[in-house]
């Protein structure tokens, strides 16, 4: 990959990472940019690598390149060192996606302070992280796409996520600045607030009328998500869009 | 076309309508529509018809339909026979894109009631017109998606745009009371912050230096503007965006 | 009154407009005003003038000083005649309140063109009018307030109530357009979104439980909310409030 | 103090705990609550109390009461201790005021995670730890008041500011939660953004102007912006206020 402006072509594509590739979101999100012709490379925690090799089997086997990482994300020198890992081994990083939820329910004075830290950890700061150690490679090639996942909580508080919110709007307006600061030298940085139930496990372990909502297209579809992100990932730099949500059809909000 | 919902597979293509495609943006949208295979049916007011018979005879040679329409679209009954009209002897509209600026700087001081109240008409009134016909003929099929422009000043106030932010504003809040009303109805609606200078006859008449900015793709290119209409028609409904914003990548905001 | 600066002290107290006192608030605005030394002149549409005399009289017998105007406040001359007639012959506007709702539900499809510009006339337009109109007078004397009525639709499209939001939005903008080109000048312009139930003659016709609520502190209580009006007034101009939102305790929003 | 309503009469006012009262605005505070005859206890970390003795001393000398305490705020065991201490020995809490900034300037590529981290935890962490401790006492007496600082940088991000406003967003979306969640229990939760240039020791040591601009208000002045959380504090629970903005009226924004 040469230095060439993210609008020129290119032999070869960049790598995508998606960061958070635990749940259904994360899966098509990499899925998507593999069939794009991107070699992506998925984490999560290590402890439950298995699924996260599935995953990555599955992208080969459907002819796209794939990499399971195990990556405990809120730890910099881990993540410094999956990015250089990556870059020495793999290729340039082209798509940097942060898609670490953390969707916790407390009131306030039932929320401990290891849980408003713990879920800041992974849905804030692990977001910054990704997201500087994606400008530090990106900025001198001037180009690349940092996409974050975002939620109705990163907009607007709400009673019992008090911790899940601040988490959310902290990863917004770091995103938010993260933009204007590196949209001029070449880097499009976007923040996809995604409301509304997605089809995937917790969803699945929770109702039993999954089927049917999938089938009114009332409940998200992750593929459906996932297509945003390549959208956004390809619009020519003379229109970039930082912020946009998915709903379901059938959302009232 | 039959009733089947948006995302079902259909023989015919809708018809799309830009109301106000007597600009770059507006044209664009229109060719990029055609281009999907959509018959086209663009307005503008009838004082300068020739430009939008141009646009759509170049429609028709790169293999389109498209027809041009003098209308007031601040004019109820014009409106309202407009859209009879094509549902009649074109077919049912699929899309409708509001498109009618009126950016005016005045003090406050200095907006007379007559600007104020042409603004208001031209990028608020018209827009609820366009939406509500739109609505009336879309909401018995369950499908179709009303695509509305908007600009920074629909979100925040600023000094000397008292008349063009009110209007856009209201324009804006409008269309996000149409799209929690409409969107169960099986009908998307969508709004576009366009944040920048666009490529077109009034910044090519104020500027010298176009070619150059477009070379390097610091103004928005109509195009690429039309190409977010067309991905925001073809989302999936099981996750619709109402509201994106786009901006080239140099823009600070 | 002299050309000093707001903060200033000064002999006299300055006139205190209210525009659309036909309700609780704009009463208990009146009253507030008047019970902290400025002259208050109360408007509404001339057709229920009994009502808005009684209100004058009531504040004259608390030794106040009052007087009521029947006007048009969406007819331009009447508002210019208005101003005029007020400083010439009352005193020099110091404060300015515009108070007038125009609070209608109707689906998107059953919002007839001429509710939609109905409102905006009375619950935008108007507003216009009057902020203009107090810029006039007040700018050369580098001093005053504009204090404006808004509701949770100014700020938040919903369901049915296209055509209040898009008017109520339009205000707020226009508002915030004021507060940026005036602040400099030494006028502060200020909007209050006020949100939930509030006592008078409206909630009173459709509810049996207003003294229940009222002694329950979960309505708003008009003379709670003019209090705020006047303590935006009297802040100091190194700390200008531009917007504010007034909710009784128990509110979910 | 019974266990009245905030609105109920009381012969003896509720502690005003100020966390956060080494700057201006922080004393500011403290004055203001302890002139309304509130017992005041300021706090700062321990390693600076000669300054916050002194304001202490400064407030006892001109008749209120108050008492400084060395307090790491983001020590969830210091906070505990420090509420239950005053609860103890002084009084029921009844103002809770959050005043820690933390405001830092790096480009996001030279955020390094121990900046990001500490100025969460200074910022955000702690805020929440204030305002969850403040909870745990007034939510069975059904009354009082936690008041939040915040800027700008809220509720937008901007270029160099990644890890303050991320920190600021979160303290700003954990207010609202919160005050969703406690407003119905009878607890006042309100954020103030303020904007624009200071009066203190910062401004004071990086320019030379600090006289002229106060002279002309075009500095915010820390006693005007306490104004306002004393009235934030008296406001009936009929219409309470959860943000408001304060600005010097020259402020451009």
């Amino acid at each position: 990959m040469s230095d060439a402006p993210k609008d020129a072509p290119s032999d070869a594509k960049g790598v995508c990472v998606v960061i958070g590739a635990g749940d259904g979101v994360g899966g098509a999100i990499a899925r998507a940019f593999a069939a794009e012709g991107h070699p992506v490379v998925v984490t999560r925690r290590a402890r439950n690598l298995e699924q996260l090799e599935a995953l990555a089997a599955n992208i080969r086997a459907a002819g796209g390149r794939a990499e399971a990482r195990g990556v405990d994300a809120r730890e910099e020198a881990e993540m410094i060192a999956l990015v250089d890992d990556i870059e020495a081994k793999i290729g340039p990083i082209e798509i940097m996606v942060f898609n670490i939820g953390a969707n916790v329910r407390f009131s306030l004075t039932e929320t401990t302070s290891r849980v408003f830290t713990k879920v800041w950890e992974m849905a804030c700061f692990a977001g910054f992280l990704a997201a500087r150690e994606a400008a530090r490679v990106m900025t001198p090639r001037g180009r690349g796409s940092i996409l974050i996942t975002g939620a109705t909580a990163s907009v607007r508080g709400r009673e019992g996520f008090s911790a899940f919110a601040a988490a959310k709007a902290g990863l917004r307006v770091m995103a938010q600045s993260a933009a204007r600061e590196l949209g001029p030298k070449g880097i499009h940085v976007a923040h996809v607030v995604v409301d509304g139930a997605i089809d995937g496990v917790f969803t699945r372990s929770n109702r039993t009328d999954v089927e049917d909502l999938l089938a009114r297209n009332v409940i998200l579809k992750p593929e459906e998500i996932a297509a945003n992100y390549v959208w956004l990932h390809n619009q020519q730099r003379s229109a970039w869009t930082h912020e946009l949500d998915l709903r379901p059809w059938s959302e009232t909000w």
